[in-house]
């Protein structure tokens, strides 16, 4: 089966199939007037002009086309809400305060060990389905609400639930998010290594590994011990770092050879450096940022220093529970001061990339898979600009319309 | 007819038909195992437990209900976008050189001076439908991008149809919005008294009169002037103050006894009391603040002062181009920490009685107005927190389904 989508009146999208860089991060592709062959799920031809023929036709009707985004962190799995805080945190309740009062990461741990895997599955599910509509058509999801073997398993079975139904979905092991009550620090990290981490790899639940390296939490050391576990099992490094304090997160995640260092609002030159060298993508959180009211990071410097910048939600019941990548993406070139175009690169070959998919995902080119966005814009600026309301018009997977607000069918 | 809505897990609304301040801001009549019944668009009863039968029955699934949101204050009409300027911006052009490459508030005031009647009024609906799926029922919409008499009543008369079409919709002439080009300022604004506002008044297309008092802008000697005028023939006074310097707006609009005065991001204690002293409505745009990167505003210092709180979008295509109030309330809740108690009765209430509308709209008691709309939410807190996606299920006007993403009809 062959499908056009015929009549885009601008089709952006960044090239190639790996994380790109500097001056990179800012050159897209841009065709007016422009049409995109499909057949089997695959692109198989971009052009400008008269469409070719095909067995069915999408009628872009003259609106922005770009590859679907790419939301390469979230936190997607978690039993119950934590909107209670917020009423808590406006009143100037300190973080160990709303602790002290049942509320915090651990609350979602009790919630989230509570919860069916059933239970945890409709609600993903429904998660996910809010962010497609709003363009999202990849995502990764962690663990890290167990901090037990049988509650992460559980979540990352999840994981594994939507990827079957859904496709481009990757798992992340994260039992080192926090460390569980009335456990002795050390007797954690080992138990990653040596019980969580070979039993997961047995059971393939988890492509990345990750870990919480910042202030209060895991250090460097810990950080590094532990995602060396994961590599012997076959599991890619991750790092959370510098969202509190600088505390040696950046040249970890180097040392380690980490696919992506994320969060970064803290990190300075030394830390970009580190990421530089280490070729490590910088996953940027704005949306975090804005909902915690903390710095959003250096992304310019990240930019300008030649490391790949990506950008995702996010998404979690505490620091930031927005389902939209785009609400990202505008918060990001508002107050990291990138432009349209490198955020674009940001948000699709980057985020791919940061999750191991830029080879199929990413860019809308001959081979590439056919995810893309119909947006109810005329240009990407406008995507940026027009915040607040969704403006996917409608979204596409393997070339399939998985979502839309408006009837583009033709025939 | 009458419709009953069932099954309402939370219903949540201010109280009353006038604005109100300080602790009673905060305080909601909130019921559980609610319903609603409304007869020929009128609330005919509020209660709980087992609901009276009607003609139609709306089951809402025991979520989060509300009144229907009511942005007091937005710029609706225009020709083009401004989606351009973004880019300069993040390149660090000052507003200066965006106004020398032909952009800015000038550049907005040749597009609708360009643009048909028609044309400005199929842009409008669809801007005004796309906040109602958001959750917004009443509307008020400003001119004040023609600075010329015949595109001043164009916009107006846009206005007019969308009150036509959809209802409470309150208009208000901004001529005083910034000074047209090549015209001595004296004479303009003499103009506007003489001429404008006259003329304006005769063709019953404003409701209220409006201007922009701030450094660079309309002196509060020029606003009280204009606003002055428009009093006389009719039109109740609003003002936008403080939005980039305190030159005296707020005590202008105290004294010529404007309904609100709005904007207020840069407004001190003496501002704070001569708006109590002159029982005017704060309308606070948390959302202007976001896009255009300054300070929010003392929403507290407001509440705790006893000035009547409202919210709006602010929506313009220069400084805010956000069609979602719900942002906005997130936004004011984080950067201007107010309650999502107090939050609800600005979004709502007090967004009504900010344009004269507190008598029928705002909240959800017999005999008001059966505006309300039913949220993807278990409560109010909820709806904060989950900021970045629409969590509008169900709006109803009048009792009637306008726009929803789920089916709540039973029958």
């Amino acid at each position: 089966m062959k499908r056009v989508f015929s009549n885009i009146g601008q089709l952006q999208t960044a090239t190639g199939s790996a994380a790109v860089c500097g001056k990179a991060q800012n050159e897209l592709k841009t065709l007016s007037d422009a049409w995109i062959l499909e057949e089997n799920g695959v692109i198989a031809a971009v052009g400008t002009g008269a469409a070719p023929t095909a067995d069915e036709t999408v009628d872009c009707r003259k609106k922005l086309v770009t590859p679907g985004l790419v939301d390469c962190h979230t936190h997607l799995v978690f039993g119950g809400w934590r909107e209670h805080e917020l009423a808590m945190k406006l009143q100037g309740k300190t973080y160990l305060e709303i602790l002290a009062a049942g509320g915090g990461i651990l609350s979602t741990v009790r919630e989230t060990r509570k919860a069916s895997e059933d239970a945890l599955y409709e609600k993903t599910r429904d998660l996910f389905l809010e962010m497609l509509a709003c363009g999202t058509t990849a995502v990764e999801v962690k663990s890290g609400y167990g901090l037990d073997l049988e509650t992460e398993r559980k979540q990352l079975r999840v994981v594994r639930r939507l990827k079957e139904e859904f496709g481009d979905v990757a798992s992340t092991f994260l039992g080192a998010h926090a460390f569980p009550e009335g456990m002795d620090h050390e007797a954690y990290v080992n138990w990653l290594c040596e019980t969580a981490i070979p039993t997961i790899a047995e059971d393939g639940l988890a492509d990345f590994c990750d870990a919480f390296c910042d202030e209060g939490v895991f250090t460097a050391e810990q950080s590094l011990h532990i995602l060396n576990a994961g590599k012997r099992f076959g599991m890619v490094p991750k790092l959370h770092a510098d969202e509190i304090k600088e505390i040696g997160g950046t040249q970890a995640a180097a040392r380690v050879g980490a696919i992506s260092c994320d969060h970064l609002s803290e990190t300075g030159e030394e830390g970009i450096k580190a990421l530089r060298d280490g070729g490590v993508i910088a996953v940027m959180l704005p949306a975090t940022s804005f909902y915690l009211k903390k710095p959003y990071g250096n992304f310019r410097g990240m930019i300008d220093a030649g490391v790949p910048v990506a950008v995702a939600t996010d998404m979690n019941p505490g620091s930031t529970p927005n389902l939209s990548l785009p609400f990202a993406m505008t918060a990001g070139c508002l107050y990291g001061l990138l432009t349209p175009s490198e955020m674009l690169t940001a948000a699709t070959l980057n985020g791919a990339a940061a999750i191991g998919m830029a080879k199929t995902l990413g860019t809308l080119e001959p081979g590439k898979q056919a995810d893309l966005v119909v947006w109810d814009a005329d240009n990407l600026d406008q995507l940026i600009y027009r915040y607040g309301t969704n403006r996917a018009a409608a979204v596409f997977k393997r070339g399939v319309r998985m979502t839309g607000k408006e009837n583009l069918w033709n025939a």
